[in-house]
């Protein structure tokens, strides 16, 4: 039976970081946490918070008899700071990242075996570690990309200590990873930049305001142009899989648009109806009572009336699995859209939100 | 001083017609509604809430006398009842309409001086009557699309018609309407169904089920696939202007593509940012306090956690313009997108949150 991981450095102490150390604290009885950050006053916070043990000065004294070594810099800063670890790192120890990208890092340091990427999905979030928690990565997928050179009591103390943190590993050749994460998460910041200078345009051109759009506008663009740190290394460190990703995109519109001119109304409702069973398919969560069911609700736009409309689903056990608000344009009424799983808590949440005076519909029809 | 209307007529009595004759009877002090659906049950029922005086049994019967002739049935059958209303109303009638493309409809009764299109911007609802409400217009955008040969005085008892409501009247050329349509309404719906086969296609490539995908893909997928037959009808009759959004789409795309593929980060930071201006500008909220500033809270996803929030938020005066839930994987938390207007509001929200117990973070990176 292996050991669980005695010494942990985690080098770079800000959301991830901070959250791998609370959660090394918390759920390895056995770890001391060793914490670097360039910034010191990033070092000093976190042993406050309990994040890390020992704020050390240096990549060197953090790594010094770590067995597992978390890299958690930002994407463009990852490359160099694996390489200053694999360079201090003892001949046991298992050096991972938490970059959003792999394939750079697997061509620079692959050939090393204690090297093994890493990418836990817990979200592009730039906080600090102020907003670190020790179940950050409760329940979460975290890919780990092993190559053939890989060592493998190195690969099994690395999953197992991700998977004591609650996550759940799951090994990933480092291209397919790049890919993956191009097609369902940076492309629609592409799209999202790609629609609103689109839409500029075309209200630049008929010398019109933009009109009071409806949600999905909103929904397709509310990335466009976000945290512009965060992202412009992203499309750098993947530059490849997300042009790809793009052209194939581009390639699949063009098909569309051909469908949608030709006219022939059964072709177009078979291309919608395919979507509607592509999103059903992999958007369904796991262990829930049914299918995602899309409810809307209109309520007054008045503080607190979503909180009233929420509290009375909560209290009733019906569970939102996913929400927007869209307000009409005079901010007056609000079109909330309401998904919950499964046909009887959809007809329960439909009767309540009703009786709270409410109009409420479902907008595939039925009911 | 032209008179208000005496008579109106409302041909086809769901959601649009209903509020339509709810908004009459409540607004337009001299008018007289006369409603006709083809479902008798219909007619009933919308006497019943107060939204029709006269349940009429058929467009001739409705239209007789009407100074205003609203045609509110779902797009595919909004030609054939214009025309129908065309051929059996008065002289000085004016017939307009409420669907969400122009094109055809201009190009089949633009000639007759009496029909005059029109658009109101409500969302693409299906709710029946039961939904109709005499304020669903109240500050919405109400697109008219006059031509050459329509009457003047017709033109302007229909916008004071309309305005009465509470909407906002705006004369736009019906091929402008549509591009501009098919590219900030249609265009996110293409594209939800493109990512969503795309995504599926890439996820059987690698035998991986889907990963805890986070709020963009989901935001940007929400309506794939999503009720097939109005946006049968929709994609049908404004064929040509969404296929041509879609091509540029793609061009777009495209130059994206190229843009990233290249690697120059200072052109890819130049492109993300150009987004972030786009989408400030074109969603600016008119009379709001400030621009839409994004927050973040990390909250316990039992039900009623929400609710507390947005209560505490809603005593405290602080309103949330747009709000998207994202549950974590586990569905233990979720991760709470909410848009606030101005500076002041937001420094207020965030202090609100953290009070409460939530992480709390500004994704742009301030405070």
């Amino acid at each position: 039976m292996p050991e669980p991981p005695g010494r942990i450095a985690v080098l770079g102490i800000g959301l991830i970081g901070g959250s791998i150390g609370l959660a090394a604290a918390e759920r390895v009885a056995s770890a001391d946490v060793f914490g670097y950050d360039p910034d010191p006053r990033a070092g000093a916070r976190a042993k406050q918070v309990g994040a890390i043990d020992v704020a050390a000065d240096s990549v060197a004294e953090a790594c010094d008899g770590a067995e597992v070594i978390f890299c958690a810099a930002p994407v463009g800063a990852l490359t160099d700071l694996v390489g200053q670890a694999l360079a201090v790192a003892g001949e046991d120890a298992v050096v991972t990242d938490v970059g959003s990208t792999k394939h750079d890092l697997v061509e620079r340091h692959g050939s090393d075996p204690r090297f093994i990427g890493g990418h836990p999905l817990t979200g592009a979030e730039t906080a600090g570690v102020e907003g670190a928690r020790e179940d950050l990565f409760a329940g979460a997928r975290w890919y780990l990309t092993p190559t053939e050179v890989s060592g493998g009591l190195l690969y099994d103390r690395l999953q197992r200590t991700i998977a004591a943190f609650g996550a759940r590993p799951q090994a990933i050749e480092a291209g397919a990873h790049d890919r993956l994460m191009a097609t369902v998460s940076h492309l629609p910041h592409v799209w999202a930049n790609v629609l609103v200078s689109q839409a500029a345009e075309e209200l630049s051109r008929d010398a019109e305001r933009m009109p009071d759009v409806g949600p999905s506008f909103r929904d397709a663009t509310r990335v466009a142009g976000a945290n512009p740190s965060i992202w412009a290394d992203i499309f750098t460190a993947n530059a490849e899989a997300i042009a790809d990703a793009a052209d194939e995109a581009a390639a699949r519109l063009r098909q569309a648009a051909a469908i949608i001119r030709a006219g022939d109304s059964d072709k177009v409702a078979d291309w919608h109806g395919a979507a509607a069973v592509d999103r059903g398919r992999i958007l369904a969560v796991g262990g829930s009572p049914g299918p995602l069911i899309e409810l809307h609700a209109r309520i007054q736009n008045r503080p607190g009336a979503l909180a009233e409309l929420a509290l009375a689903l909560g209290r009733a056990r019906l569970n939102i699995e996913d929400m927007a608000l869209a307000p009409a344009s005079d901010m007056s009424t609000g079109l909330v859209s309401l998904w919950v799983a499964g046909e009887e808590q959809a007809e329960a949440a439909l009767e309540l939100i009703r009786d709270l005076g409410h109009a409420a519909s479902r907008p595939d029809g039925e009911a």
